[in-house]
């Protein structure tokens, strides 16, 4: 990960956890000048984070912004590819076109896109996706699978995993489940929808854009009225603020983790893991696609991605593209 | 199509088939002063055209560059939605860069994108492609069939068949053929390539990017010593200069039609269209994928676009992915 210097220093106070650091040891590590050092800690203070002096012992770190900037998630971040390049945005349209660009100049495998709000975001379908400022997470993260276009849809399903136990290890009072194909609910309230995108020649995929939108610290009035009934946040449901920059490097951790599950082994293990944490499957369910609707019993999910329905009859169907619910 | 005044101007000149146009009369007819045609006039007269002023008549256009200009485009035009919005550029990166730029913003289907060069021209699997400056057709058409990501690969077919029957209609000195899965030879050689890329969801295709390169007006010499034995271009074959903005709108208008009866009709058609003008079906090649050589027969297409060889053994092989070469 190659950060700006200013990165580089707010890092260091960001893992030195509570203690100061001498400024003319920061110069020394870093090959600058103290008036340097000085410089860029006046730009960390106009970007809100808080700085004590204290005598003969340097600087302290004493207050911290709700941030997802490169350097906050570089401080969690445990993966080998994945979040190693980052593009930070205070504000921007929507981290999926930014990702398209980048991934078009050619962007490295595991660049992620993040902003702290976006003007134009967007969910399946080009439905629009409600981006209130600081406090969800939008990201992008730009994957360059060796595949054929006939398998990145079992990316969304890897995506799905790999967001769920993220949020699993991290937090404890709820169980959040997947919704096919693409969202992640808690208590039967959206809290996360995936939207995967694929750049491709016809034999094979030049980039797969995994977009996430996490409804992390939004508390029920930050949503429109329209939602409220049916979203929810994560920080609604643990009853405690969301450490975002940290559920970040850990989706990152495990999506890159089950990307190579699934490169190296295959479907089969994105599947079962998928299915255990499947809030469809085994439920009766009504399936409405752009031609028919479809009532029956949930039962699996095939290599393509595509959700099996037993009907009434006996019949299996499978459903390619469908908003699904509960009956 | 809207075209800017100046266009609409040249668009006049270019129909009047060198007969000459009063000054008065175009005033009137744009609803401008004739001190604003006089000022087009001249910008076109900076962009190599020439006028001659015919006393009590008017203004003849007594030369005109060889360019593909919307004017000169629209002038041969005769579709519905196919190259009714052009994006042109004297130089640009290449086609399918600003294609996928103006995709991602909204562009309409059928909008046409073409250079009269390419800085930075790609084939398939990003192979770099020669862009002599006015001398051939660079071009991407941007399409938004109501299609699954599946059934993108037979767009290219679709495009094949198109440009060969295109060429076939306005040359007659010669016989193009396709090369699976995406060239177009004359007596072996290439003058054609097409690449298909898309934008997609997983379940819905956003955008095809067809994107076409024609070797028109090149001579031997234009072509890279390395390529002069496997390259020629349409002028060569024909021993005529080529009309290119003529055989853009041609091409426009033959994918317009395939591309209707695609939809409507399905693969079918357009497999018989491709298997007619295919150089490749009933000869014995020479399959390089990236795994493996196979040798056999060239016996058709399927659906999916993969071409199915039959070893001596009588086993049939699909290949998805290939450099072929007649043995």
């Amino acid at each position: 990960m190659t950060l700006s210097m200013k990165d580089e220093i707010l890092k260091r106070f960001l893992l030195a956890n509570n203690t100061p650091i001498s400024g003319q040891h920061l110069a020394d590590e870093l090959g600058i000048s103290r008036t340097a050092i000085w410089k860029h800690l006046q730009t960390l203070q106009e970007e809100g984070y808080g700085f004590e002096t204290i005598k003969k012992k340097g600087y302290l770190l004493s207050s911290t912004p709700d941030k997802v900037d490169p350097a906050r998630v570089t401080s969690f971040l445990t993966t080998e590819r994945f979040g190693q390049r980052i593009h930070y945005l205070e504000e921007c349209t929507s981290t999926q076109i930014i990702a398209h660009e980048l991934a078009k100049d050619g962007a490295q495998d595991g660049t992620l896109v993040i902003a702290e709000t976006q003007t134009n975001g967007k969910g399946r379908m080009a439905r629009p996706w409600e981006s209130t400022k600081g406090k969800g997470i939008w990201m992008t993260v730009i994957i360059r699978p060796n595949v054929p276009p006939s398998q990145a849809p079992q990316f969304t399903l890897v995506a799905a995993v790999a967001i769920v136990n993220a949020i699993k290890s991290l937090y404890k009072n709820f169980t959040p489940t997947i919704k096919w194909p693409n969202d992640i609910l808690i208590n039967g309230r959206k809290c996360t929808g995936i939207l995967t995108e694929m750049l491709a020649e016809m034999d094979r995929v030049e980039a797969l854009l995994i977009g996430i939108g996490i409804n992390a610290n939004q508390q029920l009035k930050d949503f429109p009225e329209s939602l409220q009934s049916i979203a929810t946040s994560l920080s609604i449901e643990e009853h405690e603020p969301i450490n975002r920059a940290q559920l970040v490097a850990t989706i990152l951790s495990y999506l890159e983790n089950y990307t190579n599950v699934y490169l190296s082994e295959g479907f089969l293990p994105i599947k079962a893991l998928w299915e255990e944490s499947s809030g469809t499957i085994g439920k009766r369910i009504k399936a409405t696609t752009l031609r028919e609707v479809i009532e029956g019993t949930a039962i699996g999910i095939t290599e393509s991605g595509v959700l099996e329905i037993q009907l009434d009859n006996g019949e299996i169907k499978g459903v390619y593209s469908a908003d699904i619910e509960l009956t």
